[in-house]
């Protein structure tokens, strides 16, 4: 059957997660597809997704896919599924690929961005987007711990204990600490670039990547926590409405691809 | 009676207005005088503000205050009213004030800006909080245009219609157009400074840059719709969720506020 991939973004707030195992209240998996199912009429429509981002998390640039024998033509879909959609999910485009295409033939470069504002007092208009935090954070130590994770790595320590996969070895490209202003009230933003990420990967690097800002934790402290392999040593889970899936590339066409 | 100022932000998505004159569902003023009697058991709590914003417009900075007997100390009422408040309300700082505080006896100085998403597609993150533009607006031209409307003049034509005040001179103190790049996708800031504004003042200097910005005005007709004192020859009122009161200062410190 002809599969459609469609490049999403969405503020996940309102969502418990892109797609879960178990049936769940309002997914973003669930609310494409049955915005799918209103404009083709095709029910039972599944919808998979590149990232299954969590809870709370939000995305500039995710894809999903699905198919249908809908003679919609492939590129009006963003168009007809805007239409059918809630405000917080919008298809930015939409195209044929082929029937058989799923995320096991590609390779991304994914770009994550998490938002923390540091500030006496929270503003009621990032609390949706970004983790306040009142502590004065050392940026410069924040800048140099960043660098010691950077590179092809076992980040097991990075990992969520639950998360069951065969390597925890990945390859972070870069990651960068940048601050509005020199003082508070100002923004961080934590920027990660890498081809593979964990369960949980980036919201661990910025709970750890926090202790070391507010002085608990020191840059060379990292190197240490990723020889541990345990989860225990690295810092907290920073909270999932701060995460955003900001920039995803396809950088590998392959063969098994055509449609792409 | 003892009165309270306190200095407030808040996310205006979820709210009618500030204050309304009939009851209306959800106000900023009734929800923070629930909390009021939330924290002091103190029934029939009139709150007033400073400024008394549209519904879905937010501030960073806006000030409210209120009159009670409650023996919670008048800068504790931050802390206290925060535990009462839904999270899209924050309290900043209360003290106390002259019991017969109001704004009349202040002059202030404020601050607002206009957020613009100029881009090809929305962006679900800031739906709540900018208004969505696709044509490609002239930056220059509105800059320019904007520099027509500082100073004192009548703003006659861009106040709403069906307000009614003794005068509709006011003096604006600067107007800058700000952008975070050349090319879309890109955020512009339309920022006004000022001792007072009209009702629908600052939506419709917005809707008015806009059209120079997509070419139907020319910088230079800002003069000619000022003196036409006529508001159906300005631009359409800009949407009310891009607006945000982003900071109020209180200038002249007169001896009827000895309290502050």
């Amino acid at each position: 059957m002809p599969r459609i991939l469609l490049r999403i973004a969405y503020d996940g707030t309102e969502y418990s997660g892109f797609q879960r195992q178990i049936e769940t209240p309002r997914t973003i998996a669930g609310t494409v597809a049955r915005a799918v199912t209103a404009a083709t009429g095709e029910k039972d429509i599944e919808v998979s997704g590149a990232s299954r981002t969590d809870a709370g998390v939000h995305a500039l640039s995710n894809y999903a896919w699905f198919d249908t024998t809908s003679r919609i033509p492939p590129e009006k879909f963003s168009y007809v599924l805007n239409s059918k959609l809630p405000e917080d999910i919008r298809v930015i485009e939409s195209r044929k690929v082929a029937d058989d295409f799923t995320t096991r033939h590609l390779h991304f470069v994914k770009t994550y961005e998490y938002h923390i504002h540091n500030a006496e007092f929270p503003d009621p208009l990032q609390r949706r987007y970004a983790w306040f935090m009142h502590t004065d954070l050392d940026i410069a130590s924040m800048s140099d711990a960043a660098q010691h994770i950077v590179g092809e790595k076992d980040f097991r320590s990075f990992c969520n204990s639950k998360s069951q996969v065969l390597t925890t070895v990945r390859t972070l490209l870069s990651a960068e600490v940048i601050c509005t202003a020199e003082k508070m009230p100002r923004d961080i933003t934590i920027r990660v670039r890498g081809t593979g990420f964990l369960y949980n990967m980036v919201r661990i690097i910025v709970g750890t990547l926090v202790e070391v800002g507010s002085g608990r934790l020191m840059p060379d402290d990292i190197d240490t926590i990723i020889g541990k392999k345990d989860r225990s040593v690295a810092g907290p889970t920073a909270p999932p409405q701060g995460l955003v899936l900001a920039d995803m590339k396809i950088v590998v066409d392959t063969p098994e691809t055509p449609g792409l």
